[in-house]
């Protein structure tokens, strides 16, 4: 056996509560290397007392990586706490105590030592990783609010272009606002959408307003308070919740802060809300916008425009704090996106979890992190995290033609693997945003390519987000070019497509609870056909995608009932799913 | 190449600061697998910008455990954030790439996929694990207060034994107080010691003190407020550190608040405060004091008497974080010991370090915890553990001949990979305690088997204690057994070992700074000859322990002055150790 394969890691998402009663047990061990695997446990002060470590509990190989199985059991414990160690049988014949001094012969006097197991000390219903439920039941959509809808012409900022008028450049306004918004809520409403994301919304000078100037005001050419309020009673009204996005990293050099460090240097009341490596803060300008050198304090990547803030001054964070309660408390906003939120301390996150709890009871708390998150994700800074690695394993495989199929299954299954169960249920699901080209483009505007690749990843755990226009077939490149102005014009906008997200969306809430909750479960992943049969479970339920991303014509047996297709010709017990087609059934 | 024995863990033990500007990163490798490994990294803006990666930065191998290699390298990013993964060449040709999505083949194609390294996405001076380094310069005594001195017989209990009249029972009280421990600052401090650990002083029943009536008043039977401001002031004097025992997971039975549940059942005010499962609150009772069944609340163990208290309850907080912070400001005590300090909540212990953090500068806090700590141990709960796990290895091979010296050796590299070089400085290293039996007893009464193993357990990572009278050659098995009265009369007292310990102490003062920073390493590991030697490295000096724990005397060439020794003799370049004999050399 492969002993020097396996981990586990105490209290992390190896092992934690699910539910208040119910303790989640993994371990990783070298993939198709056990046999059998048991866990075997008790009460930490009566473990000589009893037998019950000749009645292992036993695991199930769940998910596998190209190195790695998953091992998994739910467990109780009567009296809250718990040791606990494993019991493994190899192929190779050989079996192994594994528990926290490590492994030993699966022998009786090693099985007697306390201090061999892991340990869960008490069962705290107040550590627990606890999830908001309308969360699971939410489709989103994301707003860029210059680009959605004009709502409002006499709030357009001096040079505002006519509505998609030129291609999206990194200075160019084409004035779409709040009250554009409320105007298609009915439209967002009949597509299924049950819950916007907006970009930032405050004060700034661009036309992405992540330079905020004031966290605390509306951007005049979005819009003004009133109309923020009426905007989240409009969906608040018609079941949708309101995210929004708080750009707390770094703030504008245009906001009063960095513009009193910049007048009075050393001297100003703000010298301690930045990081100033060597005064006077400045830089040496290149030839583009964003472009500088020898910036002389710390910014976002290499923006000098957006001086990074020191979020461990108590200052800084009552300021960030306010902001983040204000919105809550007098809008009664329902989440907050986290610009760049691995680049700010954990200690802050921490305290902004807690005035987020207080302020209103299941507020979700969304993170911008590209990688592996596991340190903001164990129950007491962010809920989820914007699911790039995940998405970007779909995309590689099914849009991008850059991972091999079985490649994508193991990066999915290893992102599975490195959070709880009930986190992976809250992570935020795109296939595209602002920052990247679009689904469509990247398919080449293949939109049979499209479908697959969403309703894939609908049906996956996590919850999904389509950035706005997709659902019309809006194209775009690398941003800017990705923050096109959304087409109106029902002539214009794809039709076709709009139906199948609109039925898609609709699936997902008819289902939400087995394609939030359920097993995940590979049941083929073929290399050389190129068919992928990919399974939810719950109670007894299954909800099963067929997909076929073969060069032929695939014929597979399938039982059930057809709840939506592409491409596919479903007859009983089998479908014939044509190139790039899929259908999804329930049994 | 073995490459599923990888593991490396982002913002954990595996990859963290270790001053403001230093990150120490870590890599686990199957053992004896990898010959060589480097640490790819650059800034996460400008990854794709440079031909950084040509020149990895090479990583060494330090400690081993009988199945992993840790590889080790500090690290250091002008802008203070940093992406990074590794390249290892095996033993067997093949090289790889290991970074956040896993392993690739060391080509310049994967290394140039920016998403597919590790992060450490700022260096945030307030998240770093951060040391108060009076406790590297502390040697600690623990005082068990009602068997070390008796120096007021006025508030001695009624039925109290005369000194040292009988064997200690569970029941049976001596007498023993604080003005006692005053008296004897001054044998203390001759002895070395400059820190103190005391076993509650609180009022409580029993002659533990582990069942608090009530955490505000000194128990009577020690004293009262004054006498333990006198001592606090008595030992800071002398340079000494005073330690108190925070039993914050349970409360006594006699506490108002229990026996206002007891009276009012659910109608008690502090029915929240508790954890009743069913009421009435009750037990039925077993033949021994402490033996119980049917217990209808939460306790510590099985033990009826020790409710557990609800630490999620905000009045509770409030009450022991008073607590917490009255003993400091009124009493300027210097750190916390916390009993059971596993089975509390984390977010309690989070609130609990930041109103210590608030009332005193470099406040030290100890766990009580036995097994694997690292959630205790990320800078914002405690500094330290009381090292079990680490000093029972030792234990078992040098006293208890229960463990092979390579599994001691194996299981002492395990711990010290489980935490952060820093949080090794701290860890509070006992041979013995009020909960296990004597060393010497241990040692079946053999002297040099005993100053072995505390010479050893002296040049280890983390701060070493002594138990009461250990020095003066007290013997006893398991509690009650190991609490016997402390023996003044110098003619009963070993004075040997006495001359012995005080000339460690001083050895361990004198060299402190090597010996809490000092790299590890094991110079000899012989199964056959029983000889070890083991180094601590930092600046060019060297300290360097040798020992016999072999049935002959064996001959070692050794450089370097030589420090301490016990049945060894000393000359140039050689030593000739004796069975159970050592040496501490410096070069």
């Amino acid at each position: 056996m492969n002993t020097s394969a396996l981990y586990h890691r105490p209290e992390s998402e190896f092992a934690y509560l699910y539910d208040p009663e119910t303790m989640h047990v993994r371990l990783r061990t070298a993939r198709g290397d056990v046999r059998e695997m048991g866990l075997l446990y008790g009460d930490p002060y009566f473990l000589d007392k009893e037998e019950w470590f000749r009645k292992p509990l036993q695991m199930i190989k769940t998910l596998s990586t190209d190195l790695y199985d998953y091992w998994f059991v739910e467990v109780t414990a009567p009296l809250k706490r718990l040791s606990y160690a494993f019991a493994l049988k190899g192929h190779d014949g050989i079996s192994v105590f594994y528990g926290d001094h490590g492994v030993y012969p699966l022998e009786e006097d090693y099985l007697r030592m306390p201090n061999n197991y892991f340990r869960m000390p008490f069962f705290h219903e107040v550590d627990r990783y606890k999830t908001p439920e309308w969360v699971k039941k939410t489709v989103w959509y994301q707003i860029f609010p210059e680009r959605f809808a004009n709502g409002d012409p006499s709030n357009d900022p001096e040079g505002t272009l006519a509505w998609g008028s030129a291609d999206p450049s990194r200075e160019n306004f084409f004035g779409g606002d709040l009250q554009g918004v409320i105007d298609h809520l009915d439209y967002l409403e009949d597509l299924g959408i049950n819950g916007i994301y907006f970009c930032p919304i405050f004060e700034a000078s661009s036309n992405h307003k992540y330079d905020t100037i004031d966290y605390l005001k509306i951007d005049p050419a979005f819009g003004d308070a009133e109309t923020f309020k009426k905007l989240v009673e409009e969906c608040h009204k018609r079941g949708m919740k309101v995210m929004l996005d708080a750009v707390f990293n770094h703030i504008g050099d245009s906001s009063p802060q960095w513009q009193d460090v910049l007048a009075h240097g050393e001297d100003s009341q703000y010298v301690d809300w930045f990081h100033i490596n060597e005064f006077p803060a400045s830089y040496k300008r290149g030839e583009n916008f964003e472009d500088a050198y020898d910036i002389t304090y710390d910014v976002f990547a290499a923006n000098p425009h957006m001086p990074k803030l020191n979020t461990a001054n108590p200052e800084v964070q009552d300021y960030l704090l306010n902001i983040a309660r204000y919105w809550i408390e007098a809008f009664d906003i329902d989440a907050w996106r986290l610009d760049v939120a691995n680049e700010v301390d954990h200690a802050f996150w921490k305290k902004f979890r807690i005035v987020c709890d207080e302020a209103k009871k299941d507020f979700y708390i969304l993170g911008e992190i590209w990688h592996s998150s596991q340190n903001w994700l164990q129950g007491d800074e962010f809920h989820a995290v914007m699911n790039y690695a995940f998405t970007d394993a779909i995309m590689g495989y099914f849009v991008k033609n850059e991972l091999s199929l079985s490649k994508m299954v193991s990066e999915m299954n290893n992102q599975l693997m490195l959070y709880r169960n009930q986190t992976n249920q809250m992570q935020f699901n795109i296939l595209d945003s602002h920052d990247t080209p679009r689904l469509l483009t990247e398919a080449n505007e293949d939109k049979d390519v499209m479908k697959q690749a969403m309703a894939f990843t609908y049906i996956q755990p996590g919850v999904p987000c389509l950035y706005y226009g997709d659902e019309i077939g809006l194209t775009g490149g690398m941003d800017p070019d990705c923050r096109k102005c959304m087409v109106w014009e029902e002539e214009k906008q794809d039709r076709d497509l709009h139906r199948f997200v609109k039925e898609l969306n609709g699936i997902r809430k008819e289902q939400q609870k087995i394609l939030s909750e359920g097993t995940v479960y590979w049941r083929q992943v073929s290399e050389e056909s190129g068919v992928v049969i990919f399974e939810r479970m719950l109670g007894g339920e299954v909800i099963r995608g067929a997909f076929n991303t073969g060069e032929h014509t695939a014929r597979v047996e399938l039982i059930g009932e057809a709840l939506f297709s592409n491409l596919a010709d479903v007859s009983d017990g089998a479908v014939e799913l044509a190139r790039k087609g899929f259908v999804l059934m329930k049994e």
